[in-house]
């Protein structure tokens, strides 16, 4: 059973800061949402954790095994050197979607993300070390089969994204339904889902239903561990294996 | 008319390279593609030029105003700082999707994007200075109609994401179909598109398909000019105005 | 007593590297170090221990607390992310001037900085948690005297800049001379000093003799933990007294 | 005869800023002002100039070719993207240091560095493009002989440091005091200085002086030309010459 310590990361009165005094440079804007993800990447990273980028004014992790204290240093280093500030909200659930739903709370009560007066919130509870175990995280990472053959080196590079928009759309609302998971586009054709615990049989269910839909192949690779770095390295190489093999699915612990 | 001069930015054999000799930290993967966008949106910015960052290993530039050498520039830049190259294919049409077309095409003769020889290659036509005048960029600036009041502070951030998923994706198959346009999500609940001459009805149309087809309220502001920057702050400026005045459409030329 | 781990970060076959196949562009190389710079500041800060720029292809960071797995980490991070790599070595001494020796002494057996097989040398001696204690980072934190009223308002920018850079070379010396300390200008009219445990009047000594030598007046806050983050902050407060006070010389433990 | 276009970069009200409403993490200080050093270094140098960290609070930037509406965009990206802004100087002189010393007046003119109510200041003269010529800017970029071979693989590193800054402390002065030049270290063992124009004879008594003072070997590569990027580009392919040759002086236009 997963026990899946979720992180919602919000950027304080994002909106308006974006146009005042007047509305900033598109790619200003675009250059801070990237790079504060990108830090965000590495400081939770650094303790295990993934970071998806999301709407980038509000971004999802996965944090377990990164308590209360780590959380706070990681608001006081971005408060110290972007121009915005983040609030975070922490919630633990068996299912991905009830994490995040509890860590969303817990924002929300604490004021709109528009409300100036509303900064820099920390609030939620995290995993405690004893009950943290080998099958909290449960990881599935998902590519589309040849798409480089397929789509890149075929396609004009807008119509192969619309392609993979669609698969990614498609499988973001099936594990949702389906299974209260939560998927992220990662840049390339690679999707990374955040899950319970999973079956074979469900992973082919959703890459069937993916396929009849509308039309895109994956194939997907699946790992569980104590943290999100783990278990996603774990999905990784079931993904290589996957590759060098010619199946769909290939799971870490089967 | 429009004359819209799109660049394709595609990173060099960067599947293989994510996995050799094996598969890479996932957030350290996040952590580059992030920084190697942001640095491409003010190396391309910094020349009034907007970067999308699309798939992050295949991105869509809009560069008026950019030339061969300041395209070379961008790229030795790259290649002087990250562990990956870039090639660049370069193409000018009144309609966007037929100039990344082009583009695209110059980098698939050359070679596969997965193939390790291939490298730093530098293809295609630029629209030159006596050519250029005042409507050749055509910006539309899209957001979500009260997405903080309705969604933000209402649903998790997870269903909030897959409303405004939905909207993007409707929008981006609409304005590819009907008008030949590029459309990309830029963080938040924003969707810039770059699109051939349209009309307040085409943008009416826009709008009104994607709330029957998926109830995403969108409102817009449109712009037009001899760069993708000063199109595109003439944009978020009639966004603005929509905002003010309670309107969904907008246009700078009106 | 003190008890300092130093790791000295070697960036591996750099100086080849800058020149081939052909010079490349200053500013890219700037960018390079620098951001190499940041990134270590922000891996190493995240646990607590500080890092010096130093000579940019030669950081000195003090790592109390940073085992060999989080060296290795930092490593393996940097390797994924810039197109060069680098080599650490760790030593632990009371004298921080003879840990950054072993710590030298590791990756000069292993070969030239610039022979391109040595590369990701990760050598040393740690700390071991159980003969950790509170007093075992002495840090001490000088600046310059109204140094915004005596020479950034007055003379053009170089020469306060020369001013500074006396100060700190004459700083440097004697601290290494006398105290086996290592000193490190960290912007501004700041310097940064790893010491062995000094006593107050040690400090005034040292300050009198910048004074004599060459005319520059510092000033001096001390603080002495587990780690350089603590030992650092503490320096900081006591230097924000010696201002309110117009003190030269406050120590956090007395 | 060159004709030096200097610009001063200085962070406003930075010294309180980084102690209000306390001392902030140092770390956090460092990654900030080398990530702000590096955009700089992109900003300048994407328009052919260089820039030169300093104090890192004060910055000093050669910027031949690049007019007022491009200092006001690098000032206005700036302020979007950091939680500090910057004031700009700019001044133009045959001599290095009268440039600097009116582009400083500039900024003392508006108001203290520490005065909160002075921000984003423009202000200055630049070098109109029908005054330019190929002589405009004069490069010069030392080394030290064999540094690997005689310091870094043989001394600790701090030791290698001391040589290191010895020598750029002796060069630094010189250069100012004889020729009104403007020298920084760029790190490893390189000087770049920022000269009016010199001799052969010239260069061979800045190193002779610099061997006798501090026993530290220099050899130079010196160009000229539009702009510091080409200036400095061929600055450094002199310097291979050197390497090849065994020389210690050579010159691009000789």
């Amino acid at each position: 059973m997963t026990s899946t310590q979720v992180t919602l990361i919000q950027i304080d009165n994002y909106g308006p800061w974006t146009v005042t005094p007047e509305p900033r440079r598109e790619v200003d804007l675009q250059t801070l949402q990237s790079r504060l993800y990108a830090d965000l990447s590495q400081l939770v990273g650094n303790r295990e954790g993934y970071v998806f980028f999301t709407r980038f004014d509000n971004m999802v992790a996965v944090t377990n095994g990164i308590d209360g204290d780590a959380h706070a240093l990681i608001q006081e280093s971005v408060g110290n050197r972007y121009p915005v500030t983040v609030s975070l909200g922490i919630a633990v659930d068996e299912r991905p979607i009830a994490a995040l739903g509890r860590a969303s709370e817990y924002l929300q009560e604490a004021g709109s993300a528009q409300d100036k007066s509303r900064q820099e919130i920390l609030e939620g509870e995290t995993l405690p070390e004893r009950e943290r175990g080998e099958e909290d995280v449960h990881i599935a990472h998902f590519d589309v089969n040849d798409a480089t053959g397929k789509y890149t080196d075929q396609l004009n590079a807008f119509d192969t994204f619309i392609h993979i928009e669609q698969g990614y759309a498609e499988l973001m609302r099936y594990m949702r339904t389906a299974h209260d998971a939560l998927s992220f586009f990662v840049g390339g054709d690679n999707v990374i889902a955040v899950c319970p615990s999973l079956s074979r049989a469900d992973y082919h269910d959703a890459i069937d239903h993916v396929d009849e839909a509308v039309g895109v192949d994956l194939k997907v690779g699946a790992g569980r561990a104590r943290t999100a770095h783990d278990a996603g390295m774990q999905a990784k190489h079931e993904l290589e294996v996957c590759r060098e093999e010619g199946t769909l699915v290939e799971l870490a612990w089967e």
